[in-house]
């Protein structure tokens, strides 16, 4: 048997889908049901630990959008499952998204309730293109709000991320260093990440480097020797065998290279107790006159022990942080649902729609979110129909009519400083890593609109 | 610009890997020290939720490493870092994995310290390879290892796989699917995967159905209408408004199907009190005379929701379950690590190697897990090395030779079965959600050769 790889292919992005999308669509193509419906994604309740979201994901679903189509190697295993009849598939075979989409741009700060993103396209292509949707806007967003906690915790000083050895695998680490970056990193580890979305590449050294080595003084002089006439940042891992030995190896390592002109960027801590040994070694580079040394920490790194490390004077200049951001262990799965919110009847009329299921109510109709900002600072969010007039910065921007594109993507860069700029517009109590709820305040008009509903469907029972 | 998907492509495989593999990877190639080293992956501690695991992922790293390579925008994109001289980017060029490997089949149950795989290869490759294993395998094996935790819990009622949308991307999603599988789920909703994998697909309906139509009976019947006649089984959601009110409608339906010869496979459950619908649902169908109607129930399930359930009498005969399997939501990190072993010096000896970082000690040298087994039940593994005689079964295996497979690889159904099998022999306290720790013993051969590591190190110091 050939081994398979298990990476998701672009050509297999159409079934990368849930089965039910597929039954859905055919039940709609049968009962000439494919008409306009509009559906929202939106997360219905924060994580406890989480009081904003940072917005990602939304180019990754634009390029899934524009390209996703059927093959006839799709169609064909399709056939085999023995579900659908060949109008069905001939329907899949042309099939291309063709719908409008609304979304909030990456970057933009969120809460509960809010879409991040609406799709209004015949109902069958709204459907299909949920699941997809759902998983990359989820991870995406949940990478990008933990990053920002992380590098709000660390006052100023740099994150990189080193997440890729505890990602979901080698295909979710790609999309976390893009969202890490977006969450505010300076940086990732992850070199096939850096080269496709141009993130800025680092890194130091591995315990393994230095055991292979007789010992670390070597093992040091090694490395230095490969780069020092390089642009690569000379750091070295010194607590292999005892760190505050190895922070004086790194000290003679050092003065050899200011004899050449050069200078060694940093040590990184990665075991023990990183606050006391920080000051322990910025205490040896000091007397050593290298206060230019910068000290660098990892090891199961996440906000809290960042924020309580700085409080407790910390000699840290940067942080690496792995498996807590690319996971985002706290809240691991963020909730983000796709509802239907309005529907057309036979005779063109616009419906909202309602879910009524226990724990699960939806808000009904086309909405908008509008931002209120007070001296500077977000002081609360509307959500309302779209129809209603209501001041504010409205967040969810067309982004596609008809399937095309009406949206300048914006860069990487772009979307990191939106990120940067919205988390800063927060007030300071959503930024701590105390649990506050902001203000998101349903308009009179679509609390109307839910209440009628509701009160049609029991009316309706009765 | 254009949108870029982010799915991780196999031409950018090279580059998933963490930047100080290449820089440590060039400065072995500057030294001549690209002579063979052995690395172990092992995870250190199970996850408090953890008694075992479900090894997983050994087949699309067999896939990396036989497929990986550096071509020509690699090497451009390395080159305009200006961390590599051109010496090293010509060794990259001709890099092909030439090593060997051992490790435990798929659907092997393990335990802390075990190595899961062990590479011994020149050290650059082995070190090129590391970021990427771990983040398959960690991932693979954590959601293979949930799996199993659910399945147990479900007393042989089957559990379908639901989580491609709150897993960490599709990419993840694809990987999750198979892991599922090996953990003994039976089924999943994602087309992608089912198609790669040959993993049965599943799936239902959703509440957008439903709430495309006028009201719920007319669902149902457009539903069923356009599938009575296919192999899909026919599965009615019935809690959109009200799931009692869902399940009388559903018996219209099936009451209608039997007209013509056809049977309502089943109902699905997705919110409320599950236990206490499913009695009154159960209820509803046998006093029609339809005891043949499964009760399907899905929401945020996990393995004690499933156990309680079952316990307090649900009447349910198969789970859907998505986040909490998808992204191990209580253990969503598997700390797996990758871990220098055994080295060679430069007169070819072998020197066994160890890591003394605080709280970080590893096992040195080439290691076998031998596996004790007692009245059909394992009762205890022994961790040695690999040249000590010990009684029990050997479960690293030989994977690969020089780069060359040696192994023939099971299929998934395979797979899946040793995972069945294996857990049958696992005593029941370890498939119970009460932590318990299964005995690895370390042998006297290897616990003698860590402790004199320790002391020739610390008389080093002196």
């Amino acid at each position: 048997m050939k081994a398979k790889l298990g990476l998701l292919k672009e050509e297999d992005m159409s079934l990368a889908t849930d089965l039910y999308q597929l039954t859905m669509m055919a039940c709609y193509i049968k009962d000439k049901k494919n008409n306009t419906a509009t559906f929202d994604m939106f997360v219905r309740k924060l994580p406890e630990t989480r009081n904003y979201l940072v917005a990602a994901g939304l180019e990754q679903v634009v390029a899934f959008l524009q390209n996703t189509r059927f093959n006839e190697d799709d169609i064909m295993y399709l056939r085999s499952q023995g579900f659908f009849d060949e109008e069905f598939l001939d329907y899949l075979k042309d099939w291309k998204f063709s719908g409008d989409v609304y979304a909030v741009p990456e970057g933009t700060v969120v809460f509960n309730n809010e879409p991040l993103l609406r799709i209004t396209a015949p109902r069958a292509e709204a459907q299909l293109v949920e699941s997809y949707i759902l998983s990359m806007i989820n991870y995406q967003t949940a990478v990008a709000s933990k990053a920002s906690r992380i590098v709000e915790a660390a006052e100023g000083k740099p994150i990189i991320d080193f997440a890729l050895r505890r990602c979901h695998g080698p295909g979710a680490a790609h999309l976390e260093a893009r969202a890490a970056y977006i969450g505010g990193c300076a940086g990732t580890s992850n070199v096939a990440a850096g080269k496709e979305f141009g993130i800025p590449v680092k890194g130091t050294m591995a315990h393994a480097l230095v055991m292979s080595y007789n010992d670390e003084t070597e093992s040091f002089k090694a490395f230095t020797d490969t780069f020092k006439n390089t642009k690569l940042p000379l750091v070295l891992l010194i607590d292999t065998y005892d760190t505050l030995e190895g922070a004086k190896n790194a000290v003679k390592i050092a003065k050899e290279l200011e004899k050449e002109g050069k200078k060694l960027a940093g040590v990184r801590l990665d075991s023990g107790d990183l606050t006391e040994l920080s000051k322990k070694v910025r205490q040896i580079f000091d007397d050593a006159g290298l206060n230019y040394v910068n000290v660098f920490a990892s090891n199961d790194l996440n906000e809290y022990k960042i924020q309580q490390m700085l409080k407790d004077g910390a000699q840290i200049n940067a942080f690496g942080v792995g498996t807590e951001m690319g996971v985002s262990k706290d809240a691991p799965a963020l909730s983000g649902v796709y509802k239907l919110a309005e529907d057309i009847d036979e005779k063109g009329n616009l419906i909202p729609k309602i879910k009524l299921s226990e724990g699960k109510i939806t808000y009904p109709g086309k909405k908008q979110i509008y931002r209120i900002t007070e001296n500077g600072k977000f002081s609360k969010d509307i959500l309302a129909l779209e129809s209603e007039v209501i001041e504010g910065e409205p967040l969810l921007i067309k982004i596609m009519d008809k399937g095309k594109m009406t949206y300048e993507l914006p860069s990487l860069e772009q979307i990191r400083n939106r990120t940067l700029e919205q988390v800063g517009k927060l007030p300071s109590e959503y930024k701590s890593l105390q649990n506050t709820n902001y203000n998101v305040e349903i308009s009179n008009g679509l609390q109307k609109l839910t209440n009628k509903l509701i009160e049609d469907y029991k009316r309706g029972k009765k």
